[in-house]
């Protein structure tokens, strides 16, 4: 099983186009220790040839370009590797990119009843034909094995409700302190090879480490989970944005309560961070929040970055 | 006044993520002749500080970042030289990239209130939300000036309905053979320079050069004209999609109707192809097609083009 990283960076990426703060600033100016880095996506491969994207970022069209396994090289005129598309939740930086797999190419879409309702009701969505792009319900805590197009991917997928907050722009302020959150808005993902068994997990976006997600996770050989920030506040003291992690549905990092020390016990065998967001320090190689986050067993995730498993 | 075209292509770009055509192909292998095209976009500044954009594509966080110019570098933490974004119809080519625009950065979208009512009616488009990103429906043939975030940018844009299609996704099959078209579904803009009183038009979707529109552009300096299509058949013959340039709502630059004998007596200073799909083969400069195009008295814009006026 093959495991690509299309795009390591929250929403907005770094460098975000309205944002000067430090890391962005220094990707720009090509500063030593610093990359650029794409929003939120990876790919996935049990024999090298058909892909299953891991959501669908606004950059995505730029991804495709970036990595010469997606190019549509079987002979036929309109064609592509990619058979399936499998989304975490609502978020922009996770379904805007649906819009770029246009032009009546057919491949599957799975995603929660929940999340597929969103992309139901955006009548942008639309120019992915229903009788050619097929929406597949996913059921939590049942796996199912992906195809798309026609084609068995030889990989499945068993999504799991994790704790989360609905997306930004669905919030109703007057639900109280979920903001309207259900069961179904933030998943995440168990990856498996059916021909080999290896599995790994993907978890982009998770609010607390409860329980019920260190029991699924427990002894697991690979996971890419969320590294938005590293300090629960660290977008408020950096004067980028009046909210917290907590408040964005987001666990930290770092701290009594962050994912470094809930995974203390975990007995994971490799630890990536993804869906990374610009305020956050461990972008810069050099920073003393690097070294502790790489002291403490876990790897920053890069855009191109892939895993063999 | 400074216009800049981001993306010169159509919806897909080239190389379009599914498409073995030959111009794609040709993009991909580096063939000479051949360049990349992100999709249909234009940036105008009167100051080269404050900037318009003329639709927003898909690939505009990459356009952006392609344009040391959008750099936020005026010592804010959060801030953009973009100050508003006026979108021409309601195409996911032409939209979409307003959700790139997020971040809570405050700007001006405009648009007919057709084309607003899609903004409005699509959910993921909350994500700028309506408190700091204003939303300014255009009255058809009144020129108005254009602001945003507190600028004013020394410019002012007149729109006026073109014969087009509306959007592919709203397409009504049941409404006849406009399938639901209205006024305001397709727009050209006229942009002018407040100080100097310079101006330029930008049509880059249109089905047919009417006398209504001959009359408007006779005699102007410039324009960017839809280059979707050399010929109105071209991609039913290369087998890429059973669909005419008629159908689309798009003429075609070649034939007795089509955009190069339309303009002929127009006497327009400077006429520029844009909106250019990936399968029209004038984006092979050493093809007949693009030889002919230019003996003409046209140019075929691509992604950087500069023009000053």
């Amino acid at each position: 099983m093959i495991i690509r990283v299309l795009g390591s960076g929250a929403g907005g990426g770094c460098p975000q186009w309205n944002c000067n703060c430090r890391n962005c600033a220094s990707v720009r100016s090509g500063k030593p220790g610093f990359v650029a880095r794409t929003q939120s996506s990876l790919a996935v491969s049990a024999n090298g040839a058909d892909w299953v994207l891991l959501n669908a970022s606004p950059d995505l069209r730029q991804q495709i370009e970036a990595a010469p396994v997606f190019t549509p090289g079987n002979g036929a005129l309109r064609a592509s590797p990619i058979k399936a598309v499998v989304l975490t939740n609502g978020d922009v930086d996770h379904i805007a990119g649906l819009i770029n797999l246009r032009e009546a190419q057919p491949f599957s879409v799975y995603a929660t009843p929940r999340v597929l309702d969103v992309i139901k009701s955006n009548s942008v969505f639309g120019i992915l034909a229903a009788g050619i792009v097929a929406r597949i319900p996913l059921e939590l805590g049942l796996s199912v094995p992906l195809a798309g197009a026609g084609t068995d991917l030889g990989l499945t997928i068993e999504a799991f409700d994790v704790p989360g907050k609905i997306a930004l722009y669905l919030e109703d302020a007057a639900a109280g302190p979920g903001f309207g959150t259900q069961p179904g808005d933030t998943i995440g993902l168990k990856i498996s090879d059916a021909a080999t068994g290896e599995s790994f997990f993907y978890v982009p976006g998770c609010a607390e480490v409860d329980p019920a997600l260190e029991r699924r996770l427990k002894g697991a050989s690979l996971i890419f989970f969320d590294g938005t920030l590293y300090a629960d506040d660290e977008m408020i003291h950096q004067g980028l944005l009046d909210k917290s992690g907590e408040r964005m549905g987001h666990v930290s990092i770092s701290g009594p309560r962050g994912s470094i020390s809930a995974f203390g016990d975990l007995e994971v065998g490799r630890k990536i961070y993804v869906h990374i967001n610009n305020s956050n320090p461990v972008l810069d190689a050099n920073s003393a929040e690097r070294r502790a986050v790489e002291a403490a067993g876990w790897e920053i995730g890069y855009d191109g970055m892939e895993v063999r498993l």
